[in-house]
C-alpha cells in the first residue's frame, strides 16, 4: 500500500479509544482538518529494532543494529552484546525518568526552603501534622519543638536526597529492615539522586560498563533514588505545603468545560503553578474582569498529573489524561492552557493555534516552539498566573473557533493518601493498617494491586487500564491508582463506592462496610511513592512477611508510554514488587538481560518485571503472583487453592 | 550482494589504517581467525536515520523516525519536530560525555580529599607550586599559609563544581571577563555539574523542553560544567597529586612491547590506577617474581588516555590509540591488560581470551562480561595492582599464543602543559604568553589549532588526524594535541623538533628558535582543559581581543567517535572556539537546529560548529576562521590578505 493510500484510509476512532469524549473530539478534529497523535501514529511505523532495544547510538562508529530474531548472532562494532546494549538503553530510560522526578522534587524543596525562611509568602505550611510525621519518620526530634525549627531540620535532611555524594538517602529509614538488608547486600542503596543519574550517564558511555548485571544494579540504585527519593520528597512536601489529600467527590471529563465561562487548563506535573492559578482564578478582581468580558466566571480544570494533584487535593475537575490532551483543545472551548513540565505534546502548541487557544509555557526548563513563554517564579507566582488569566479572558472575548463540548461528566471519589487508608480502615481512634492486613489474611481481600501509568496511542486508549482493573477487583484484588490510569478508571465509573458491585464477594463486603470504592485514587505519578509507603506500612503492621517482596501485591502500567514509567516500574521491582507492563517491552525475550529483569532480580530477593498486552492476561498474571505470595505466607484459603488454567480464568 | 558474499570479501587493511603496526596486527588477526572492530564494521551498516539523528527513542509511542531527506515533512507522534528530536539527542550525548568527565573528576577529588586528610598514604601532593597557583586562581588566600591548609580550602571550593545546585562553578573565575559576560547574558554559566546533567535528562524526557534553542542552552551550560568543571578539576588535581607534565622524550607504538619481559598494559582514563601500577612494577619484590618466572623484567605500557596521562608525566611508552587497542592484544605479547573506565571495547575481553592475555576490570562502574574483576580501592591501591602483576607473571610463564611484535617505535616530545608553554616561550624569568601572542600578532604564527579526539573505524585510522595537522603547520598554524589524536601524530613523527621542517616559514622559525616541535602533546582527553586555560591566558596577555571568541584559534576532532567528544566540542564552541568535526555529524543540514550550531551560536557571541570529512578541507576551514579573526583583530599582514579559493589552497 502506498503512502498516499495509507493517508486516505480513515481511522475508525472507536478502534483506538473507549473514551467517548475523546472519540467525539477526534471526529471533530477530522472534520476540522487538523491532525492529532492518533492520525500521526497511523502513519508512523515504530522502528522495530529500536522497539526491541537492539540498536545502540552511544558512539559514532554506529548506530549499530543487532538482529532481533537472533540477537547473539553479532555484536556492535565495539563488541557490545545485546545484553550490554539493551541494559544501557534501559539505564538511560531510568536516568531520564528519575531525573524528571528528581528535578520536580528539587523544585518542591526550593519552595519549601523559601517558605521556611520566609522569603516566599504566597505559599505556607498547610499540614503541620504531616510535617511532624515525616520529620519523625526519618529520626528528626519533634516532641515539644516549634514547627519552623522542625521544618528547617527537615529541609536540611531532605536536601541530601539530591546532593549528597556518599551515604544513604534519608527516606531509606522508611524501608522495611529486611528489604533494606537486601539492598545493602546488593549494593543498591541510593546515595544522592544526582550522583546516581550522573553515574548512569557515565556508565552507559561507550566502553564503560559492559556487564548487564552491573548496569542493572545501577538502574536499581537510581530508580530507588527516584521512588524513595525524588518522588517521595515531592509528594511529602506537596502535602505539607498544599495539604494532604482527603477523599473528596470530584469530576472528570471534558463535560466540565463551560461554554459560557473563561476556561483555563493547567497541564503538566508540578503543583506550584496550579496552586497559584487557583489563587488567581478565585481573585475577585480577575473574576470581575471575566464578567466584564461577558463570561459567567472563570472555570479552572486540570489535565494530566497537574490535574491529578489538585483533583484529590482540592476537588478541581480533570479534563483528560495524556491521550486526551489534544482532544481537549479540539473542543475549541479552552481559552488558555498553561503548561509546566513533562508529557506535554509539542503538537499542543500548533493545535492551540488552530483553535485560537492561548498556549503558555511557564518553566525555564520547558519551552515549546510557538508557545508564549511567561516564566513562573516561585517568589512571585501570581505575576505569571494573573497574566495568563488576563490573556484567557482576552481570548474568551475573541473566540472564533467552533465550540463543541462533549456532554460527559464522571463523578468519583479522589484524594486517597496512605495516611487516609490508615484512618479509613482503622477508624479515627485505632488508625492503622491492621484491618487491611487482617482482611488480606482472612482472604476477603486477596491482595493489593497498583495500576498506574500513562496512556499510549499504541494500544486502545483507556481500554487496557479499565479491563485490567475490572478483572482485578472481580477477583477481590483491591486496586490503588495514580496518574493517567486513574483518570481512565474514573471515566469508567470505578471510583464510586457503588462500583463495589463489580468486585468479588470479599472485596465487595469490605468496600460496602467501609463505604469506599474498590479502586482508590492516590494522585499524580510522583505519588506512586504513596504506594511504597503503604507497602512499608503493611510490612510494619505484620502478618504479611518481613519484606515488601513478601507482600501479596502487584503493580501494572498497562498503557505506559514514558521513561518515567520505566523508572517507576524499576523502583517498584527493586523495592520487591512484581510489576507488569503492557504495550511493548524494551528487551528481547530469551536474552540474559531479559531473564535478569524477568527472573533473576526475584532470585536476588527483589521483585520482578513481567509483560502482557492483553488486560485479562495481565490481571491474571498479577493474581497468580499474589496467590504465590499468599501461598508462601500460608494464608491461601481452600477456595483459592485450585490452580486455574488461563482458559478457566478467561471464562470465570 | 548477499550477506555471505560480503563476509567473504577480504578487507585490504591498508585502506582502513595508515598505522603500519596496526595493519600488521590486523593481518595477523585475520590469519589467526579472530575478528576485530575492523571486520565487524565491514558487516555493520550504520543506521542512516540514526546517524542523521532523525529518530527518537525517548518514549514508547515510537521509536519515531523522520525523513532525513525532507525532515520537516512529518513530526514524531507527540509532534516533536526534527529540531526538537536532534537537539534532544545531542543533549543526551553532551550529558553522557560530561558525566564521564564529571565522574572522573569526582574520583580525583575523592583521592585529593583523602590525601589531604591523611587517610590515603600511597599518593601525596607532588606539585605544591601548582596547588598554590590553582588555589590563587580562584581567590583562595595563599600567601604565608601552610600547603595543607590551602589544600583543604581548595578541596572545599572544588567540590562545589559537582554538588552545588545554585551559583557558579569555581573555575568560572578563570574565564575571561568578556566571555563570562556573554555566558551571563545567555544564562549558561554552569551551577554544579551533577545538576546540569540531571536537568538535561529531565529536559529531554518526553514532553518537556521542545524548543531547540532552549535545549542547546542547557547543552552549553552542561558542556561548560565539563570543560571548566569536571575536566579541569581532573587535570589540575592530577597535576597536583602526580606532578605537572614537563616535556620529556617518550616512545609510542607497539614496538615497545618486549618479548622477553612481562608486558602489562593499563587502558582507560583515570591516572590513579596507572600511578599505582607504576609503583607495583618498580617494586623489587615484583621484579624478582618476574625474573624468577624467566622474564628479564616487567615492561609497563599505556594505552588510550590512561597512556596519554603517563606518557607526558612520566615518559612511559604508549602502545596505541583507540583503534589500535585490539591490535595490541593481537601481538600475543600482552600478559595482562588492566582497564578502568571509558573507551574500552567490550570485544577486548573475548579477544584477550583468544590470545591468553589476562584481562582485568578494576572499577566498580565498569565491569565487562568475561573479564576478571579485581576492584581498585584508592586507600589500598597496591592490593589491586600487585595482584594484576602477579597474574601477569603467571601468564608470562604460561604463554601459548604466537607472539609477533611489530618493529615500530616512534620517539617524540610529550608532556607540554599550559604552564610549560608559558615558560618555554617566555623563558624562566619572564615566563608569560607574551611571546606567543607577539608571534601571532607579527604573523610568524598564524594561529593556534587544537587537534584532538578519538580515532574511528568509519574513517581511515590516523590518516585524517595526520593530514589535517600537516596542512595546518604547513600554513604556520601551531598545533596542540590531546588524546588519541596526539598518538596518531606521534607515530607520524610530528612531535619531534625536527618536524619543524614541515612547518611554514614563520612557524618553523619560532620552533627552531625555541627548539620545540610544531605539534605539542598536552595529555589525555580531560586535558583539553589545558587548552581552555591557554586560551584564557592568551586573552589575558592582551593584543588578541577581549574574549576567547576573538582569538585566531580553532579546534578539530577529525576522527571523533565518543559522546565525550561531543561534550568537549560543545564546551569549546560555548567558550568561543570554532570547532570542526569529521566522520559524521548528528544533525541534518538545513534544519534550524543545524543552523543554530553552525551559525547561530557564533551570532550569540560564542564559537561555532563546523563539519568536514576531508582533512585538507578541514584544515583550510580552520585556517579561514583563523584568518577571519586575524582580519577582525587588524593583524592580517599583506601576505595573507589574498583570499584563496579552495582550489588554490589544495595546490598551495
Amino acid at each position: 500500500m502506498s503512502q498516499e493510500e495509507k493517508k486516505q484510509k480513515p481511522i475508525n476512532f472507536r478502534d483506538v479509544s473507549i473514551c467517548e469524549a475523546t472519540i467525539q473530539m477526534l471526529e471533530k478534529a477530522a472534520k476540522d482538518g487538523v491532525e492529532t497523535a492518533f492520525t500521526r501514529a497511523a502513519e508512523m511505523k515504530p522502528c522495530p529494532i529500536g522497539a526491541d532495544s537492539a540498536c545502540c547510538k552511544h558512539c559514532f562508529m554506529g548506530p549499530c543494529r543487532l538482529n532481533s530474531k537472533d540477537p547473539y548472532a553479532k555484536t556492535g562494532i565495539c563488541g557490545a552484546t545485546i545484553d550490554t546494549i539493551a541494559a544501557r538503553n534501559f539505564a538511560r530510560m531510568v536516568a531520564s525518568g528519575a531525573a524528571a522526578h528528581t528535578d520536580h522534587g528539587m523544585s518542591m524543596l526550593d519552595v519549601f526552603r523559601e517558605v521556611v525562611n520566609g522569603r516566599i509568602k504566597d505559599y505556607q505550611i498547610k499540614d503541620e501534622t504531616k510535617l511532624r510525621n515525616v520529620a519523625a519518620s526519618i529520626g528528626i526530634e519533634v516532641e515539644g519543638r516549634e514547627t519552623m525549627d522542625i521544618a528547617k531540620d527537615l529541609y536540611e535532611e531532605l536536601e541530601r536526597t539530591y546532593t549528597q555524594v556518599e551515604g544513604e538517602i534519608p527516606f531509606a529509614k522508611r524501608v522495611p529492615p529486611k528489604t533494606l538488608e537486601t539492598w545493602h547486600k546488593l549494593g543498591i542503596v541510593p546515595r544522592g539522586a544526582m550522583r546516581e543519574i550522573m553515574e548512569i550517564m557515565h556508565r552507559t558511555h561507550i566502553g564503560v560498563d559492559q556487564e548487564y548485571n552491573n548496569i542493572v544494579k545501577q538502574c536499581s540504585r537510581t530508580a530507588l533514588s527516584d521512588g524513595w527519593g525524588g518522588s517521595m520528597v515531592a509528594t511529602e512536601l506537596s502535602d505539607i505545603l498544599f495539604g494532604t489529600p482527603k477523599p473528596i467527590v470530584a469530576g472528570v471529563n471534558m463535560g466540565y468545560l463551560k461554554e459560557d465561562e473563561v476556561n483555563i487548563i493547567v497541564h503538566g506535573h508540578e503543583p506550584n503553578l496550579f496552586e497559584s492559578m487557583i489563587s488567581s482564578v478565585n481573585d475577585p478582581a480577575n473574576i470581575e474582569k471575566a464578567k466584564a468580558a461577558g463570561a459567567k466566571g472563570i472555570n479552572l480544570l486540570g489535565m494530566c498529573c497537574s490535574g491529578a494533584e489538585v483533583l484529590g487535593r482540592h476537588g478541581i475537575p480533570h479534563a483528560g489524561n495524556f491521550m486526551s490532551t489534544e482532544a481537549v483543545i479540539v473542543t475549541g472551548a479552552v481559552d488558555a492552557m498553561a503548561v509546566d513540565v513533562q508529557c506535554i505534546m509539542q503538537a499542543l502548541s500548533k493545535l492551540s493555534e488552530c483553535y485560537g487557544t492561548r498556549f503558555f509555557t511557564t518553566n525555564p526548563r520547558a519551552k515549546i516552539d510557538g508557545a508564549t513563554h511567561i516564566e513562573f517564579h516561585e517568589h512571585t507566582p501570581r505575576e505569571c498566573t494573573d497574566k495568563i488569566v488576563e490573556m484567557a479572558v482576552n481570548r474568551f472575548q475573541n473566540r472564533t473557533a467552533r465550540i463543541e463540548i462533549p456532554n460527559r461528566r464522571d463523578l468519583g471519589i479522589h484524594g486517597f493518601s496512605h495516611e487516609y487508608v490508615n484512618y479509613m480502615l482503622g477508624g479515627k481512634f485505632r488508625g492503622s493498617y491492621t484491618p487491611l492486613n487482617e482482611n488480606i489474611i482472612n482472604g476477603r481481600i486477596r491482595g493489593v494491586a497498583g495500576v498506574v501509568g500513562c496512556t499510549n496511542i499504541r494500544v486502545k486508549h483507556d481500554y487496557v487500564h479499565v479491563e485490567c482493573v475490572k478483572e482485578l477487583i472481580k477477583n477481590n484484588v483491591l486496586v490503588v491508582q495514580t496518574g493517567c490510569s486513574q483518570i481512565s478508571l474514573a471515566k469508567a465509573g470505578l471510583m464510586k463506592p457503588d462500583a463495589a458491585v463489580l468486585a468479588g464477594d470479599g472485596l465487595r463486603e469490605v468496600c460496602e462496610t467501609v463505604g469506599m470504592p474498590p479502586v482508590l485514587s492516590l494522585g499524580s505519578c510522583v505519588d506512586n511513592s504513596r504506594i511504597l509507603i503503604a507497602c512499608a506500612e503493611m510490612v510494619r503492621t505484620g502478618g504479611l512477611g518481613d519484606s515488601i517482596a513478601d507482600l501479596p501485591v502487584a503493580g501494572a502500567a498497562p498503557e505506559y508510554m514514558s521513561e518515567k514509567a520505566i523508572s517507576i516500574g524499576h523502583y517498584f521491582v527493586a523495592s520487591g514488587v512484581y510489576t507488569i507492563f503492557g504495550v511493548t517491552f524494551p528487551s528481547i525475550e530469551g536474552t540474559k538481560f531479559h531473564k535478569l529483569l524477568f527472573e533473576g532480580l526475584e532470585e536476588q530477593g527483589l521483585g520482578k518485571w513481567d509483560f502482557a498486552v492483553d488486560p485479562i492476561e495481565m490481571a491474571h498474571k498479577m493474581i497468580a503472583h499474589i496467590d504465590k505470595k499468599r501461598m508462601a505466607l500460608g494464608i491461601m484459603g481452600e477456595r483459592e487453592r485450585k490452580l486455574f488454567s488461563m482458559e478457566d480464568r478467561r471464562v470465570s
